[in-house]
């Protein structure tokens, strides 16, 4: 849809330049989460379809939650429920959130209803935090690699900018670890933002970390926050999966549990059920801040942000429900969360690559460098593209604006059968790319997932990533990118062994021949025609 | 909380200029509410409370909304619902929209879902359409008097403003009617517009409308719609009403039911739950555009506006049932809206207040220009204080931006022990200030309502309306302006009455003396105690 005028490829007439930039831009995890949208994968009705491994969410546990959602407490109404109520959330709901942080963050004092704001999601949260605290154009200073999807969290309407303070995958002491955060750092990232003339209002620190799974102590956490506030800069802390860490030896700090926060006004304290409760579709995300003018402010933003009042009902009698979250939700999850990582963090082992070994969070950070024909994101993104070929999403490091290529993001937090060596196709991939480089081969590749979209210029940004800006190439940038990258490593055993397991119980020839003769040069597709009539023997 | 160095009263150090402006704005209708919140009616709790006939929501049904939604049929949960899904909504949703459309907006063809929007609420329509549609600094055409929120749907985050076509209250012709809508008066507006330098990139339509209650021809929807073509506007058809028409005799015509559209690629209608269901505080707001960029704009923005995907399941499920739609909720609403709107429409006869007498919607659009001493929107607003002393909020003109003061929406779709003369306050307040004017008094008046914060100046701002920014006059002006103008009405025999049947069955004086001692003029205070005592008796 292009009518009227249309300026540049894939501009729209009908819309306004924010308008465009906004349809326009796609982050390498929306695409992927995109592609896997259209082809999940079914143990029964789409066994050949994507195995998400990219997005990070907790599908452990849902009989657990299925039974627990639908008992008749779920089921109440009243009036107030269906009426307009306060745009931070009702009042009971604020309570409970209060109740349950006091004890699971083990605040020193109980924490006060007034000083939580209840939201559709965290994102809806950075979104309203970036408008209250920033003006259009200022920027927040955040160590990469991060959570990529904040980038538009605090940009698409509040037009923010991330500054990005780049971490190293090496350590660089005795002390130090790989993606070691540190004050000097810090110092350093804002002492180059000031001389590029940006205006740092804030700083983004996540706890457990995303993408690393990495925790910090309270000591470090301190001085985070000592160096905010010798910066005047609000600490927006993001403790999103501070209940999803199984090892119970290790024990997780939230700065709720300070005695005192060094510069409490400004220090601002996220949370949600979407990794914790495994819940990413119920969007809930909750903030603890005892600046009320902040509060305030999100008051007038949650108009658009509300909640259903009948949910926030749900909501609160799960979370009140402590005889179900201790005995039985929590210690379940972690065990299973336990074993999940275990079985994939033990194939990681066996096929020699390096990972940071993490009680926490849904997601190991491997370090697939050693796939990489050269170091660049180029390279780390055809690798991703090789997954993606091979029905696996995973998020690649580019994605978290991770400074050095090669580093990916892989979920475990799956049904176990799709993590077993030999009954899935990700570790199978894993080994596949071994062989790859054991014996490399250069069979033409049919790219099945070029975008049908051009891309925005939002993504790596600020030039901290030693890299073009590879996540705004074209279409037609991303199929030639593509194709010079995997010829000569990509393996003909690899796709084949690949496409027999996959084909081995479904139509899937049938199913995507059409798909892929769809605008396709013939060539190409006979040579792909016969690699499936070889993996089908 | 104004700490290190605050610049202006009110304003916070903490948050950016944009923050300080969000958190500082305030609408009368949000003023209103956020009143009505910390005081709200029950019969037994709070007899004494505020009775809330200003925001419009329809509580006449929650007995059928109730047994409805408490069925089986509601406690669903499946995994995808409770994993991320697409930001437009989960495909079933959309498709039960699609149909439901088709059907009651009778369109000639089904509707498709992929042309479907769903979002926590149109508000948050509204603000991600004006993003899409809009740059930041660029208008909106609107006819005078609309439903205010818009004002901040499409400002707060998207930095749009609304450019106020007003239309009078007098009719001026044989074929005119009060707050005549025409071609005319939109081409002039624009006109007025262009010439002030206002980049006008849409028209907002209401139909049936708010506050008017209008219901406006196929014939004048496709002239205004023609309009819009002719001048490449995008036209928003707000369609939210499109099931609250109560006489069977009157047929509401939805633009989806059109042959062709003008435009059809620029049309964009609204439709939810929040008032034909009348459940406002589940929020669910739908969109139906052939505008496939918008929709693709929509889906990058609904990461704020996302649903709970359990709650999509109930919607999805109320939807698809039709039997209980057509037998037993429309049906028995259009009944008992049609009642309660005749009780109201017969007390104002009675005590000869003009209205527009429409069949639809939730409320009367009523002239009390007699009760004003002057015509002035002062006047106007200490009028609408009046009934919020006495604990009746109604809505006055100004919120909705119209060009004449004294006009007044009154919601009528409340339970009818509020509506009935005698049992409840406000008509109560009708026949006192009727009173006031025959036999007018002048004692001292306590300002029950003063303002805690100062006003943004959004409110009445395209110079459409003659008068000052009375939107966003500070604490002390308020008070000040009350007294001036109340002071030679208000009756002391009204205010007695009132307050003699408030204290009847309740210990109103104890519960209100600690508050009107905080921070008021002792004497007033005393002046007070004696009023109170008077009406005791």
């Amino acid at each position: 849809m292009n009518a009227p005028g249309a300026e540049a490829p894939g501009h729209s007439a009908y819309l306004s330049s924010r308008g465009n930039s906004i349809r326009q831009h796609q982050g390498i995890l929306q695409e992927g989460f995109i592609q896997y949208a259209m082809d999940k994968h079914h143990q029964t009705d789409n066994p050949a379809g994507i195995i998400n491994l990219g997005t990070s969410e907790n599908k452990l546990c849902y009989d657990l939650l299925h039974e627990r959602l639908t008992k008749p407490d779920m089921l109440h109404v009243e009036p107030s429920l269906l009426q307009y109520s306060c745009w931070t959330g009702h009042a009971f709901l604020r309570d409970e959130v209060a109740k349950f942080l006091s004890h699971y963050c083990c605040s020193p004092k109980p924490l006060s209803a007034e000083n939580v704001v209840v939201m559709n999601g965290c994102g809806s949260l950075f979104s309203c935090i970036a408008a209250a605290i920033c003006d259009p154009e200022d920027a927040i200073l955040i160590p990469t690699p991060f959570y990529g999807v904040i980038t538009e969290d605090v940009h698409f309407y509040s037009n923010v900018k991330l500054f990005h303070v780049p971490l190293d995958c090496e350590a660089d002491g005795k002390d130090s670890r790989p993606f070691h955060l540190t004050v000097g750092k810090l110092e350093a990232g804002l002492e180059k933002a000031k001389q590029q003339g940006w205006n740092i209002r804030a700083l983004i620190l996540m706890n457990p970390h995303n993408p690393l799974a990495e925790l910090y102590t309270p000591k470090e956490m301190i001085a985070f926050l000592e160096f905010a506030k010798r910066n005047q800069l609000h600490t927006i802390v993001d403790e999103v999966y501070m209940l999803t860490v199984f090892d119970e030896s290790v024990t997780f700090h939230s700065v709720l549990s300070m005695e005192s926060l060094p510069d409490p006004q400004r220090t601002h304290v996220m949370w949600g059920m979407s990794k914790d409760f495994a819940m990413a579709g119920i969007r809930i995300g909750t903030l603890y801040t005892v600046n009320t003018d902040l509060v305030e402010a999100l008051a007038q933003l949650g108009l658009f942000h509300g909640l259903p009042g009948t949910l926030q009902h749900q909501v609160a009698q799960l979370l009140r429900d402590r005889e179900w979250i201790n005995n039985t939700f929590l210690p379940e999850n972690r065990r299973r969360l336990k074993s999940a990582h275990s079985l994939l963090t033990q194939e990681l082992r066996s096929i020699g690559i390096p990972f940071l070994d993490r009680p926490a969070a849904l997601y190991v950070w491997a370090d697939l460098r050693k796939y990489l024909n050269e170091s660049s994101f180029e390279q780390e993104l055809s690798l991703w593209r090789r997954f993606l070929r091979h029905k696996v999403l995973v998020s690649c490091g580019q994605a978290f604006s991770c400074s050095t290529p090669g580093w990916f993001r892989i979920v475990f937090a799956d049904q176990h059968s799709h993590l077993q060596l030999g009954q899935s196709n990700e570790l199978f991939v894993f080994v596949s790319l071994k062989e790859e480089r054991d014996e490399s081969d250069s069979a033409a590749i049919v790219n099945l997932t070029s975008s049908p979209q051009s891309k925005s210029s939002e993504q790596l940004k600020e030039g901290d990533s030693p890299v073009p800006d590879t996540g705004s190439l074209g279409a037609e940038e991303f199929v030639l990118l593509d194709c010079q990258a995997s010829k000569p490593a990509e393996s003909l055993d690899s796709l084949i062994g690949t496409l027999r397991h996959q084909i081995r119980s479904s139509d899937w020839l049938e199913k995507n021949t059409p798909v892929l003769s769809h605008g396709e040069d013939p060539e190409i597709l006979d040579v792909f025609k016969s690699l499936l009539q070889r993996a089908k023997k």
